[in-house]
């Protein structure tokens, strides 16, 4: 990241009042990762087989889909002959595809671990290698054009055949076809397929199986099945997102996966023994997901603080030279919100791994009883960090002007790679509404008396009642119990809401559907509070020198002020905050934003991420955005030729003959 | 329209509870405008010319751009050929480019337009009939790499040089280079160009100068030109947005656009004799923004309720078949926002064109008065309904799940086509605080005694003391009444906070910054109370039966009911609601959700939009979405050949070599 820095950037960075490595450190954990991390990056991004791409912005859908499938299989090699640990994996194929994703990776996050989660180890002995080394590729084929956060609405049938100890894989409907899943289009030649399992005579609900798809010799599709790309996204076209449909395709019965339930030659169905695994894999994804918000926010802040320091525009004072759009509060007032939800979520995830390692632990042992709560709490954090990582993504890209709109900031890409998160692996509103009824059910047990504990246990504990007298709104300990009664009282108020709908005679179906509203705020309310609560603990227990601290601190302050005055409403409704209190924190929260400008920059360096994966001219370490922005354009395909041939077809012909008649 | 609808859809039609062509000739004006606008639109879908391209979105960019090119030119044909008038012009070409902005288009809507409003009778004589007959072809070369909304900080010159009565047209340094405007890039062949005018060694800020770009023999830039394409945006590819740099280009002195200010051959700067007519082209420019936010919104609002009217998920109540998704409360809360607030800005554009009209008249006769007031609404009606309509296009995106992110849907193109309204004519934050600037102003004349009138009258009518007692929330009165007093607090405490931070010790700029998110917050709460009030006036008063009143009488409701409890804190800061008042408004508002559920698609029906310009598979007047989802996806470029080329270039030998090892 050498070079010539602009000069406002190069002053921002020199008047930061941290050590912005050891903030990095932080993040990553330790200074030895940080070491490790960039250094399995660089691997990617010296080399040349990667290197030679033109923007994929640049190319055609086809193009697209070619080119990265060619660096993916390169990855594949480069592995081996590198000696890229396990650990490392990751890293490296991330940097090596820019943070792409072609439709080969979904055999590495989707297919293998279903293999490795649902097989038995006869499956896992004859697919894992196979598969591992890249001799099938295969993709995860559960959504449906008709069904998709409703697994169990899925329409695709595997049905038994004893006689010959068969499975029939069938699209009885055309809403049965499977629709979405990545590499299933073109790339893949096997596929774990969702199916109602039908045996017997009898329904079992959604099953695993593998299913060849295309012809190992010349990958044309096989027999009775007819496969397809389902057409361009918003983002993603570099993986064939595909359709399949399913002509009574006959497999082995050994093909269904069948760790947990099993098919029996006879037909007889074994039902499992435990879904607590499947449970507690989910919560990891989900811990994924918003480890994912947290960077991608963290690349869009980046990107438009840096800019906003390279960017200077109109008139503040008559006669002095134009600001840094930064200077401007309404641009801090967009920009550092963003920043410290990265920040804030970056610890969530942090927490969410943490919990995770300790329940598998406990489930090891055999005790199940933390897996509710972080089931419940991962749905609810997962829909809230990529619903406001969608939306702050969108007001980093807004707060760039018109740049922003240009492919060149690296923007649009950026949210709408974020915004599928809100969708993908559970609905957001679905998986809300999952948070929410977890806290109705943990609600009524407190009012029968049952003390809660973890995540919750402020719903039981906090007292209700306003407290009244002055507050010292800059506490954060004061901010995070104001967070905490606004959720207590959001749940208790929708949870009464719904027993006087079912008291007015309303089933408890229809009680809950009136409610949802109510439900869904209120389970943001918990969400967030755990957010502030998990920030302030971190930046108040964390092992850091004092200058991060103080920095990290009024990050969270900004996080938790922000919080407070954009949803007023919810803590003023019954007294517990008065407007004195919200007129409090609408001043300090003007105080932090003046406090963080100068070091903006700072703490956007601190996510270290490379130039090679924020894709951003405007975001770029040394500023040099408009020379930059001049030559990223000169590559635009209708720059090609000074003339465009359209010129020739159409234009020169219409105008001559109009000149002609003047 | 016609073809088997979908039973779902088919029975949400009859069941409305008003006839839908009665609402749709309010919306248009009259009955008599509503056939005639489907007529001439029937002229451009029924045309083959124009109905054989593919989905734009399966195009590369520079098919893309020039498909777009041809079918703009085939519009210059057919308007002569088909004698279409001037009144029905954008009509036709609307529907004949599908809502399409092709670089072409500029010539028209901007190009022609300065040149009317801004050229001499002569100059007219000169221009005019070439740019209207297209034997030249032009841009509006404005917006500039380093400046967009601050005019006055563009770096292009135009220096006149009396010994040869030229100017010279200039960019000296990189961030002077002319870029984003559309068509600049590959198809104008002039642009008028905004400089700084310098003549006798005194810059006098920027003017317009005409200036030849390209040969009209060869299309290649001219000397001194350095032109391109800007590169791929978020949408709007089509077009040929472009860049130009000018190197000591000389044009005639007749060349500057004179019909304001002159240069007389010596040299001389001759002032304008009033500018008062630029402002007002700008108000009515605005307007058009309005109504582009209302349009927008109506398509996405009109594609996800009928999506929801079709799709059906997930479990209800145990052993019911699946609802339509509208039938979840939080559907509603998601769709029904989005539904009303399309109705408010169709009229609050209404309104603005009628005063837009009225003001004109006034300025004929000479009085100025109204045009701060109406200027300093169209600013913050610009900023407000376009930032509403952005942010809902992308929740009516969410709520169609995983297809809302396909381009089948339409959604992502709508939303990247309006989001970009936001920006252009002025950024939406800039535009707030104009709005902002004149509200302060006001609130002072009303400390000073002046009486306010318009629409700013209630800024000193509008009594600050908090009204006790019950207060029946559903009144419509009370809830303008209650806009009002939130806007005019909201106001006042920003002037005030500003008068404090100045008595402090800050200049008056400086104070004016750290006050601009209360200064922004209070000028979006001047608008929404406009909107409010515009809205129920009309509702109230226009000429309508009683059903299509009836109907919308609720969505007014539910846009006001959804304001108060989503900025429940601006009306709880001082008192002046209650936490009761808003419990009640909440309950309010799951009463009119549910009450206008039956009336939704009749409600998007209301809006005419046809099939052709919603680009939407899940929209579809007919409902038949799963089939024509799979038809759509058989066009993806993927799907050309069975087993793509990369297969052969790529994966096989890949695959076949790793077979070879096992």
């Amino acid at each position: 990241m050498a070079g010539q820095v602009n000069p406002d950037l190069a002053k921002e960075r020199e008047n930061a009042s941290f050590n912005t490595q050891k903030l990095t450190n932080l993040l990553y954990g330790g200074a030895e990762k940080v070491r490790r991390r960039r250094y399995i990056e660089s691997l990617a991004f010296s080399d040349p087989a990667y290197s030679g791409d033109e923007d994929p912005v640049f190319m055609s859908r086809e193009e697209l889909y070619s080119s990265q499938l060619k660096r993916a299989l390169t990855t594949v090699q480069r592995v081996k002959e590198l000696n890229i640990t396990e650990e490392d994996l990751s890293t490296y194929r991330n940097a090596a595809l820019s943070g792409g994703m072609p439709g080969l990776a979904l055999t590495w996050i989707a297919f293998i671990p279903t293999i490795l989660q649902q097989g038995t180890e006869e499956q896992k002995q004859k697919w894992l290698k196979p598969a591992q080394d890249l001799s099938i590729v295969g993709a995860y084929a559960q959504t449906e054009m008709g069904h998709g956060t409703f697994v169990r609405g899925l329409e695709t049938t595997a049905t038994y055949d004893p006689s010959t100890q068969e499975f029939v894989i069938h699209s009885p409907t055309l809403t049965s076809t499977k629709w979405w899943p990545g590499g299933l289009g073109k790339t893949s030649n096997y596929a774990t397929v969702m199916a109602q399992l039908y045996t017997q005579g009898k329904c079992y609900g959604p099953h695993n199986f593998m299913v060849q798809i295309r012809s190992l010799e010349d990958h044309t599709p096989c027999p009775g099945v007819t496969l397809g790309d389902i057409g361009p996204k918003m983002e993603g076209n570099a993986n064939d997102n595909g359709f399949a449909r399913f002509d009574h395709v006959r497999i082995p019965r050994e093909n269904m996966l069948m760790k947990f339930a099993r098919v029996e030659p006879d037909g007889t169905y074994v039902q499992p023994a435990s879904s607590k695994l499947a449970y507690s894999n989910m919560v990891y994804l989900r811990g994924t997901f918003v480890m994912s918000a947290a960077q991608a926010l963290a690349s869009a802040s980046t990107i438009a603080v840096r800019y906003s320091c390279v960017r200077r525009q109109s008139e503040m004072k008559p006669g002095e030279p134009e600001p840094q759009i930064l200077d401007y509060q309404t641009q801090q007032y967009k920009l550092f919100p963003q920043l410290a939800a990265a920040y804030a979520f970056w610890f969530a995830a942090r927490f969410m791994t943490q919990q995770h390692a300790s329940i598998t632990g406990s489930m090891e042992k055999g005790d199940m009883s933390g897996l509710a709560e972080l089931h419940a709490l991962s749905a609810g954090l997962k829909s809230y960090t990529t619903a406001v990582m969608s939306a702050g993504i969108d007001v980093c890209r807004m707060s760039c002007g018109g740049h922003g709109y240009s492919h060149a900031s690296g923007l649009p890409a950026l949210f709408s790679t974020g915004t599928s998160l809100c969708t993908a692996e559970g609905e957001n509103t679905v998986m809300m509404l999952q948070t929410a009824r977890y806290l109705v059910k943990c609600f009524v047990q407190s009012q029968s008396g049952k003390t809660l504990s973890g995540t919750v246990a402020y719903l039981s504990a906090v007292q209700p009642s306003p407290v009244s007298g002055e507050r010292n709104m800059s506490d954060l300990g004061t901010q995070v119990t104001a967070f905490q009664h606004r959720a207590a009282r959001m749940v208790r108020h929708a949870a009464l809401q719904m027993q006087t709908e079912m008291q007015k005679g309303k089933s408890r179906e229809d009680a809950w559907n009136s409610c949802s509203v109510l439900l869904i705020k209120a389970a943001q309310a918990h969400v967030h509070s755990f957010v502030v609560r998990n920030f302030a603990e971190t930046v108040q227990t964390v092992e850091v020198e004092e200058s991060v601290r103080a920095v990290l601190t009024s990050l969270c302050q900004l996080y938790s002020l922000h919080g407070i005055t954009e949803h007023a409403g919810d803590f003023l409704m019954d007294g517990y905050l008065t407007g004195r209190d919200i007129d409090a924190a609408s001043s300090l929260l003007s105080a932090v934003l003046a406090q963080l400008r100068p070091d903006a920059v700072a703490l956007v360096d601190a996510f270290d991420l490379h130039d090679k994966m924020l894709h951003s001219v405007l975001g770029r370490y040394d500023g040099r955005v408009y020379e930059h922005l001049y030559q990223w354009a000169q590559k635009s395909p209708l720059n090609k030729t000074e003339v465009h041939e359209s010129y020739y077809k159409y234009l020169q012909p219409f105008l001559k003959s109009n000149r002609a008649k003047l």
